[in-house]
């Protein structure tokens, strides 16, 4: 599947400042068939976060003034669909140390505070794909997608007793409910085809059968019209932009099209477990 | 420096469960001149944990029951004396990225929520090294050492206001303030000497001047008595245990002596900047 | 019905210090036959709490040392059996000033963050004993009681997420989810009969078709076994000691003995909709 | 001292409503010279809040659509210079039931969890009078007046923290700071001359020398331009508006006027210790 992404970030420094930002596609599992970044007059350079890999841009700025970035991109993005029916969770034991750690409670996701909860409204089914796709549902029925609703500070601690909240919030609710059941789960930073309106998009991913199969639990978008951007714990891990200074942000724009002839939606559906895995 | 540690550590488990114990002293910085781990009857193994190459001990219990571990090691641990006065502050654009990730909140460390109050307090002391003293040294004054004031969930946004809590809570509490402040900082549980009552201890090290250096506010040990066991974002990357199924801890013997001729014990004092760092 | 009451509670002073106790069966819509409170050696004296008319004895402890306080009484309890069925929630519009207070969040009862939730999964149902009736059963179902579990500072808020607490969590956790539906509610500390182990308990009352009827989340014991010791808006308002000065419990020994020939259990049923209001 | 004060509130129902509004100039120690309050094409009716007696209007709106309220009143506004020097605390033993209320700890003032933040930073100062402009002080120092930087579920435990807030939280954080230290405090709305921009204004009162003394850690307007409103534990007994189904604000809009001759300010200073009191 080939798209073209592209966004537009402003801000406005009032003192020499640092910028990072994460916006570029990634280069796990799909390929960059070109792109430009442009910061007209700053001077920036590229790094690779650890341990996620994730493309950051790290900008200076010198003198207070406007700062403009864009980000161009064709990605041919590719997945796998994997057929969950039937599959046994992994054992603890057979987890991998790189994946363990998606385990542990994060910033934004207290899952060792949801520990009875997800197991009182989850426990019982078995298959972990019927789990995590029965928590997308319940969030998706309780949580109310309210723009607004919610800001940096907002956790699922929050957002799973007061019910509103963004596709951030309803990642790391789906995040930390995953944890508290014992199955790995990171937040996942993405472009979105056929978001309206066109923003940053977040979901989440779910360690099953040994694979990241994503989810997302505001069904905004179709689960293959992704263009991955950055993984991680939560959002602290993958935020658009962290600011080091006197800086605030004025405007995003952002914007992702089919750049291939067609698209099939994929969502998942109830009575199947068929699951994508971008890698 | 040489210390002989040991720790014994005891669980009923009532169905088969998995154990991940963090117990072993690392290897980073430090030597290992002789060590052994029992835990008889069952099934264990050893991993690195990713990224932060703690070490594991993954114990697999088939059948309910007791389980009984103990550890004892001899370690040489090395440390440097660093003179951070006059150090500037490393700027954010020189920072790695295995490093910028100890800048951002954490499920324990929400230094995005103690931003102000950090830089109310403390931002108007230049040097990195005074900075983090000066954090500690109002940690100490402010926050009585009270066992059984705190619980698992207890995190530096508790600890801030309602001020009483064990060395686990310090420690977040530095590393939160450390982070509001720009500077990098990382939980860090070890082996301690001279610590009444043993258990296992935790501080912090904040990244100054190219360095980690440790500190801790608790004041219960001197800053070069400490084995390292394990580094992480905050408790969450360093339990001493994880356990899963129904499993629960019983009792925990900590001892840490010296092994060496004599011991020097090194206290950050208010007027240098001499700061101690593992590597 | 009548009940034969006591409770004896000792403490430890290390200066001068002030209780107010708050263990003295309500003189509301009960009848106190006899009653005995003994404090050795100590000043005190009894005030009526404002707005909500419970008994409280005020004690002055001049030198530092024990306390020891006991009181007992016989107490003539009397309630109303209201059949709910097909009636009509109290429009605000009829609410008396005295009784919209309870409408509003307390410091345990954070009704203004469960308005989703509550609306959610309990505002389809239309009869208001039937609403409430399920709430119980819902805390009922999805919170554990376990002793230890929570503390003076567990509010509504933490248990409808962490789904542990006692008797107290319960009564908050009910009261919160009936004003977040704008049904006003109270708590209710109470003496109650047939409660092993024996404990001063706590349960709520619900504004329902002009009267309030009294709801127990725990289902420790029959709805006419109270002999109730104080209402408010939460535990704040209700608390069994408020201590001024440096002075710590020891202990709590609780009873509650039928004076009576025979006692009936009265228990709310699914299916019907009969309430008990003391008054 | 005549003030001349006025609000104008808009909504816009979309279903039956109530909406219960707290805008009249109370009665208690200050005198209504003439006032009006109009609700074209609704039915009202005023009622006194119990315990505290503020004036609520309960109006009824029955079809949807938009509700204009405007209210304007002529109030002779008297107040009591009191001098606190020297004067020694009042006894817990001494405070009356009503009194004794304002000790709880409240939705937006929890108390309780600032106990020892309170008494490590005003526990030393001896005078109640002292000890109260001293944490109004502190919160003028180090909480950041910021509009837009808190809702309506912030409370004095998010403040102390967070360090922004509006005169809301700034009179919440001073009600539990008192309350911590054993002050009766409670929550005081209020018209305020010279506030710019004009909006309903909050501060609070401490109960000191026998007298409810206001405070205003905001020191936006002078202590004797306030004409009082509502007094209660906190915000939540306070409220401008409570509204009872599908409403919402649209707008609001106050004034208050001199009408008198000549307005002399009345702050607090360090050195005296003068306190006003309404009553």
């Amino acid at each position: 599947m080939k798209f073209t992404v592209s966004s537009e970030l402003d801000y406005s420094s009032f003192e020499p400042c640092i910028l990072i930002l994460n916006i570029h596609a990634t280069r796990n599992q799909q390929q960059i068939v070109d792109e430009r970044f442009l910061c007209p007059g700053l001077e920036f350079t590229e790094l690779s976060s650890f341990p996620d890999q994730n493309r950051l841009i790290k900008i200076k700025v010198n003198t207070p003034g406007q700062v403009h970035c864009s980000y161009k991109a064709t990605v041919e993005t590719s997945y796998t669909v994997i057929d969950c029916e039937g599959v046994a969770p992994v054992p603890v034991w057979d987890l991998e140390p790189g994946i363990l750690n998606y385990l542990n409670p994060s910033r934004y996701c207290q899952s060792d505070k949801l520990y009875r909860f997800a197991n009182h409204q989850f426990g019982r089914i078995e298959n972990d794909f019927e789990k995590v796709f029965a928590i997308t549902e319940w969030i998706h029925t309780n949580v109310e997608y309210l723009s607004g609703s919610t800001n940096a500070e907002t956790s699922a601690y929050d957002t799973v007793t007061q019910q509103a909240g963004v596709c951030r919030d309803f990642a790391h609710l789906g995040i930390a409910l995953c944890r508290a059941l014992t199955i790995p789960a990171r937040y996942c930073a993405a472009y979105a085809y056929q978001l309206y309106p066109q923003d940053f998009h977040a979901c989440f991913e779910a360690f099953i059968a040994g694979s990241w199969i994503v989810f997302d639990a505001t069904k905004l978008v179709a689960l293959n019209s992704l263009v991955k951007i950055a993984v991680g714990r939560d959002a602290a891990d993958a935020a658009v932009a962290n600011l080091f200074g006197n800086i605030q942000g004025n405007s995003i724009i952002v914007d992702c099209q089919l750049a291939d002839e067609n698209f099939q939606a994929f969502y998942y559906l109830t009575g199947n477990s068929l699951g994508i895995s971008y890698g």
